[in-house]
């Protein structure tokens, strides 16, 4: 009764948004309507725009809103090199270290059983077959070196090394348990430059 | 070159919000287009809704979708006591103590020069007439016990007093520099049983 029910909505709406808790919602709410109609209107066409336009790139899996994203068609990358991630995020840091010319492939996710996310749903079978394209001679594993990256670095190796790939894993330069996204730029560089064979 | 300009918007679209950086915008844009489309698709629409539907209330001037909200045209509250709050959170808060079943006023903010908000922001020449309807016998005044919060109330009061107005102000029972919207429900309610003459 005391809040419009289109506020309300609003304020559950936000809530979608991770990180974001009951009192979060509000105050972002009541920060819209109140001072910032622009931003809000903004924020919704984005919505529904990158809603409409983003899909993934059909050979890197990464957001694009092409069917194969600008990284893979540039000439300018080393198309014998195919880098794996786990996120989108990674892929910019990595991007960001400069250390590395090669194209990606983007898991959009980590085995974790206990989640039920297995190998169909980290796209797996669609990083085999780019793999094993006849180009890329080898394939680096750059996924965190978290328990579910490790897993997950281990179990996509195993079934790209015993097609015949050359599979390679960043050195362990990044602190144990640590995360690509908030490393250092030099400590990633470190790492990918220290590749060892997995 | 890395993300797509849709995304790229939508993440830049996303800083609006009160609290968030660019790498928070990152990871809620990322984790709506990869695992929450229907909740992206729901903040969309609930963005547009609360943006044509909700204004303020003629009388009390919280958020409203009516001309007359529905606290204030309830025959069930108090019409002889005001209560002018900061914030539509703050009036949320006064309800949960459940110690006041008057009317209010929002002010939608609190005098703070160094911002650039003087009393005509506030709408305290509104304030004046809604509290000079010939109904309200008391006005509360229960803005914060901060600065600005305490320059208000004393702006506010002057104004009302020397109009033969009676004034009140909620009782220093929560502590100095606390903000109503952080306090809990006991304390706020004591705070209006023991509030004293301006």
């Amino acid at each position: 009764m005391k809040t419009p029910s289109s506020l309300e909505e609003l304020i559950e709406a936000l809530r979608c948004l991770p990180g974001i808790g009951p009192k979060s919602a509000q105050r972002m709410a009541f920060h819209l309507l109140q001072r910032d109609h622009p931003g809000a209107q903004r924020l919704g066409k984005a919505l529904e725009q990158a809603l409409s336009l983003v899909r993934h790139c059909e050979r890197c899996n990464n957001f694009a809103e092409q069917a194969v994203c600008e990284l893979c068609s540039s000439p300018r990358r080393d198309q014998t090199l195919l880098c794996v991630v786990e996120t989108p995020a990674d892929l910019l840091m990595m991007e960001q270290a400069q250390a590395y010319h090669g194209l990606y492939f983007v898991l959009m996710g980590r085995l974790s059983p206990l989640d039920g996310i297995g190998p169909k749903d980290i796209h797996l079978d669609r990083l085999v077959k780019r793999a094993l394209d006849g180009v890329v001679t080898e394939t680096i594993l750059a996924t965190n070196f978290t328990v579910e990256g490790e897993a997950t670095a281990h179990y996509a190796g195993a079934l790209l090394s015993a097609r015949g790939m050359k599979v390679t894993r960043i050195a362990r330069g990044l602190p144990v348990g640590g995360e690509l996204e908030h490393v250092d730029s030099g400590t990633l560089a470190q790492a990918v430059i220290e590749r060892r064979p997995a």
